[in-house]
């Protein structure tokens, strides 16, 4: 028997926002592994394993699917929004370059589903209809110094930016400090949006001015969206304003 | 009678990565707005308007389609992947901004999804598993100077590209002298993918040296990813090879 391996996107959360690719290969999983509040999101099914593990033990996660799926089975490893954006992805291909060869004679799939930026930026209008960059504020896995030069690099060259794992309880002052070092290098009125749980339960979009922006608004769930000196606001009579950034840009 | 107007996003173009809050709303809607070939994607229903428009007239597309949302349709306007990278919603967005105020009024609602980048980096493992950026190579709307400005920053600070709109018949030399630009800056065996039409049918995903990457791999339907020097390519026997990022840097 020969199994196989799906890293698959359960997107924000809310199952309107599920692929139907993905619906499909998590129902015909033998296995499904991920982080817990993950694998809960997945319908529970008879006659299939559900295997939670804690948020950083992502090389483990990935070396036991892998090897469950050379033991035959059909194994499915969940992330949240898309596995390839600061997911699981990487860590399998990363184990897959470093393991035994028969990890590399696997069938092995990508299930791409809509990452948190996306499903943001729809909610409030059009943040990342210009050129944009997409940073992780984690300095578990890089050098805060690389992270700052990303950030500076972003805000010179007029990218507007999604801010990923912008915040955690041993993380709690890098979101702070990106804000003290974008406000040297923006305009003061450049929009600042956090979405929290955007596309679950508990949803929450905010948008503020960069000189009024406060880490303490972020949480885990959250991801922040920073503007260019382009991005725009525009308010409307009773209704939550727009965010979008021109797609024309200097004529 | 009251009218809304929502920027819906395809996808890839396989209704597998159609979300189904996108065929709800396509299922409801009176009319649909878009650029033909997107349109054309769209079930025919029986008492649905199909409006189809040139690639270029997007202003007139979304003022038409603001219209007749004011006077009482449901109305959809559908771009290929996402309508917030490169597409519809900030078009929309930006005649709101300048119109009647009647269009400020309006119920207005974006539907995230699977843009091109995030399909293609599905498809060779995970390319964009660290920070990455997302670049249109299209100087219609914005100098060239800017475009290769922001490669420059991109490509020092190590983001990982996805370069957007690389080429079309009016626009034959931009990713040429784009990848001439990342040559003097990234190593020569950084991975380059070339993915055309995927997600669909006539899907080619080509991974190759930036040493050896040529613009005429390259057409309107191609997304290309350009790797970080941090990017890796695991060769499997008798499998394409895998490529991507490593989440962990410089430790």
């Amino acid at each position: 028997m020969t199994g196989s391996l799906a890293v698959v996107g359960l997107g924000p959360g809310d199952a309107s926002m599920l692929t139907p690719e993905a619906s499909l290969v998590l129902a015909e999983a033998d296995s499904i592994y991920g982080y817990g509040p993950y694998v809960d999101r997945v319908p529970v099914r008879a006659g299939q394993k559900r295997l939670a593990s804690d948020n950083r033990a992502e090389r483990d996660r990935a070396a036991a699917a892998l090897e469950a799926a050379v033991g035959g089975e059909r194994v499915v490893v969940v992330s949240g929004g898309d596995p390839g954006v600061f997911a699981m992805a990487a860590a399998v291909c990363e184990m897959i370059e470093q393991g035994p060869e028969a990890w590399r004679r696997l069938d092995v799939r990508v299930v791409p589903g809509i990452t948190a930026m996306l499903a943001l930026a729809a909610r409030c209008g059009a943040p990342l209809g210009h050129d944009f960059c997409a940073i992780s504020l984690s300095d578990n896995l890089k050098p805060w110094a690389v992270i700052e030069r990303r950030l500076t690099a972003a805000a010179e060259a007029g990218f507007v930016m999604a801010l990923y794992n912008p915040v955690s309880k041993a993380r709690p002052w890098q979101l702070g400090a990106a804000f003290d070092l974008l406000r040297r290098l923006l305009p003061v009125a450049t929009p600042v949006v956090f979405g929290r749980a955007v596309g679950r339960g508990g949803e929450s979009v905010v948008v503020v001015r960069l000189e009024a922006a406060d880490a303490a608004q972020a949480d885990m769930a959250t991801c922040v969206i920073v503007g260019s000196a382009e991005t725009r606001v525009v308010e409307r009579p009773g209704l939550a304003p727009l965010v979008y950034t021109p797609r024309r840009l200097g004529r």
